[in-house]
């Protein structure tokens, strides 16, 4: 009998993380989920370092003691010949250009945003005005590309739907009304449902 | 006979769009370059919306009228089934995790502050502090992770290398010394002449 198949080292408030989590129960993966309280510095420590030096959860590693970081990166390695990825190249290509479109202009202003109210206690006019904009815009990017559309790429739901879900969903956290994009909380409560996930807006 | 596989639309002084012109180059497609001078408001024109709703360069389009976003995505996808990316998937992985990073914890700091200077004419002093510091990190990152290795990942050149390559053998100009990084120097030396490319340090 083998253990899990692979640690994961995460926050369980971090999008980031929740991503994995998402992923990996809807796949029916065995793993171990293991708490690394960022603001407590334990994503600091020389033992989280080893382990990825890059300081950052989340990160898993596997039964061989290989890690992998980058949220994306674990996706789409966990997916690799399941529902969550298409087999066609060019669909690929669409998740990952969603992919890498999150990670560069949706998570640095919807996820920061966030982390400045959940993490740090700030208000909702503590955040920068700029970064508030670029968030704004993303957030309106997802609901027109949404239109007439059940998922990002495709026919079904992907790895894409996944990253892009997770801190969508939290954005109410973050300061942002999304009730006036009806695209996109159509497509959240898709995903939610999909994933068997509550209501984040609930 | 068929024209080009695709036409890139990019501005050459962007090393996002860099890496995309050393992929193909590499692998010897062929494409046409159509120039789009951002700053000139080109990416902004609804033609150019209408090719990518971003508003961003690089973007391809291939014969099919198809477009793909997203450079490192594009990279993906131009490098499938080729020398650029490794056939086993942790190893691809990887690559991702590279990339991911890239988009994350490089560019935006590494990057900026080159297109602060080369684009809008600021001197190095102008440049936040903090930004410099982040980039400072990864550029420090970098040379830990070269650090007995030929490339970043396996032992050959990859997307990853080529990702990461365009802005840092630029990093000069946004005011980084890279002099007292040797693995990053060497790898730097290591990857131009790969890619048949000028020293960027000349």
């Amino acid at each position: 009998m083998s253990g899990p198949a692979f640690t994961l080292y995460g926050d369980r408030r971090s999008g980031n993380c929740q991503k994995i989590v998402f992923a990996a129960d809807w796949l029916g993966l065995d793993y171990r989920f293991v708490d690394v309280d960022v603001m407590a510095g334990e994503s600091r420590t020389p033992e989280f370092l080893a382990v990825n030096p890059v300081g950052q959860v989340p990160v898993v590693v596997f039964d061989d003691s290989r890690s992998l970081a980058q949220s994306n990166a674990v996706l789409l390695f966990l997916a690799e010949n399941t529902a969550l990825l298409p087999q066609d190249p060019f669909l690929r290509a669409k998740v990952n250009e969603w992919l890498f479109w999150e990670q560069y202009s949706h998570e640095p202003y919807v996820a920061v945003c966030r982390f400045q109210m959940v993490y740090q206690g700030k208000g909702p006019g503590d955040r920068e005005a700029w970064r508030v904009e670029r968030a704004e815009a993303a957030l309106d990017h997802m609901d027109a590309q949404l239109a007439g559309k059940s998922f990002l790429v495709g026919e079904s739901l992907s790895v894409a739907d996944i990253a892009l879900l997770a801190y969508t969903r939290l954005a109410g956290e973050g300061g942002f009304d999304l009730s006036k994009r009806p695209n996109l909380t159509a497509w959240i409560a898709r995903c939610e449902t999909a994933l068997e996930l509550p209501s984040a807006a609930a």
